[in-house]
């Protein structure tokens, strides 16, 4: 685990008086992620759990499915700085038979040839990719169940209170019981960091599962909700358009402003019983 | 400026009650950034300020530095949906002379050759592409007007009110006067449209001027205040570990916790007077 805080000394100024003492950061170093030897990305990330943020990002772009689907991960050896391993350069190894990403990457989730950019082509590719189909999956919520997990998320998240830098997902069964909680300075490390583990475990699809999460929803979270076959999103905060768009289309529920008693639910609401 | 909301029918359950009602969402649509015709980047944005998200993406990069730099920007008259603009494509032509961005724009930030990926290569990077010193910076803050800020940022954000999901960043000069506000669904992209606006109007570099962003520090954000040469950065939330490691290293002051009338800093204490 090891890096997920550092000390550093800071000045408190409190009403006009002045202090110093050290205080706990959320840590923030950058990972890349080889794919069979080749770098694919780059991103910002809190050290820990690298393994399963390298495989959720898999899982989120299409390119893995199942934990057989990669044959071995590693930190590279070569990667060094005054002679230590920085461990910030993963390199994760394809089964044979599975297609490594291609060198454009993100852009084949937003672009297509034709039309330039828009939202239409974004949910299309969006629907091209997605595995697994969380329309038809049967779960159904109790509101007062789903009011019960900001509060259980904010409880499991034990980097944030040193900190209060860290942006946390978390996931729960029907029952409301929390199968797995990961934490990152990024909120779509956070949710890959889940969906890596989910897809080690052999867990995908995530059926009848609800992904909670401590910040906004994004387009890009909704998406890799679908990428898990997860039914249910649920944000603290406010979504995007677009994130509502893409659960409207794809049949995933999304919530958001889950507070106390209250929540507004944008799609799916089938799935929950008030 | 168009489509900064978007209408959408909810469903709220308060206390167990349910109701139904039209509410408004941060719009959220994906930009994609051409550079002499050439594809560099598709960001996921709130639509608005379009060209000064594309000039401030590209002062954040280091390829630009003033509006000279820019010969044209247009949104691409190819790019349609069922014949109408996207306007999600944008085109921006540098001047002769200025050097576009490498085709892997994103990796030269943060990867050497040598010895992988580590915290100290992101912070060489950096300090070899910023065009400007935020160290020698005399810009010196009283603690009581830096606690005026959040809440005349967040007075200034007219979409988070009907939306609650934008991010913002406002730029301060030195008695506290609001230059600038960008929101966005996206906290990078906030920061890169309000650098945008300044190189446009040749602003560059911001001297003794103040980036108020309403949530944490990553490292990303410290990078585009001295990229754009700003010597304070303040923040609503927690800073990560690189945040301040770069802060310190560049010259850069980086306030987090800026709430009521306490704040911490960080890194450059010399410039806050308690």
């Amino acid at each position: 685990m090891g890096r997920v805080t550092v000390q550093r000394k800071v000045m408190r100024v409190r009403d006009a008086g002045v202090s110093h003492r050290v205080d706990a950061l959320a840590a923030e170093e950058p990972l890349e992620i080889r794919v069979n030897g080749r770098p694919v990305t780059v991103t910002m990330r809190t050290p820990g759990h690298d393994f399963d943020l390298a495989a959720g990002f898999l899982v989120s772009e299409g390119v893995i499915g199942a934990a057989d689907d990669v044959a071995a991960m590693r930190y590279c050896a070569g990667a060094v700085e005054d002679g230590m391993n920085t461990y910030n350069v993963l390199d994760l190894s394809l089964a044979p038979g599975v297609e490594p990403p291609d060198a454009s990457l993100e852009r084949n989730f937003y672009t297509t040839s034709s039309c330039g950019v828009c939202g239409k082509a974004s949910l299309d590719a969006v629907r091209t990719v997605a595995r697994w189909d969380v329309a038809g999956d049967p779960l159904r919520l109790d509101a007062g169940l789903v009011a019960t997990l900001p509060d259980r998320l904010r409880a499991a998240q034990r980097v944030f209170d040193r900190t209060g830098g860290l942006h946390a997902a978390g996931l729960f069964d029907a029952s409301g019981e929390m199968l797995c909680v990961r934490e990152d300075v990024g909120r779509h490390n956070a949710v890959d960091k889940l969906l890596g583990w989910a897809v080690r475990e052999g867990r995908l699809p995530l059926r009848s599962t609800v992904l909670m999460v401590s910040g906004r929803a994004s387009f890009e979270l909704a998406q890799k909700a679908v990428m898990g076959g997860i039914p249910v999103l649920a944000a603290v905060s406010a979504p995007s358009s677009l994130a509502v768009e893409l659960a409207a289309e794809t049949g995933l529920t999304l919530l958001g402003f889950v507070r106390g008693t209250s929540m507004n639910v944008y799609a799916g609401e089938q799935r929950i019983v008030a």
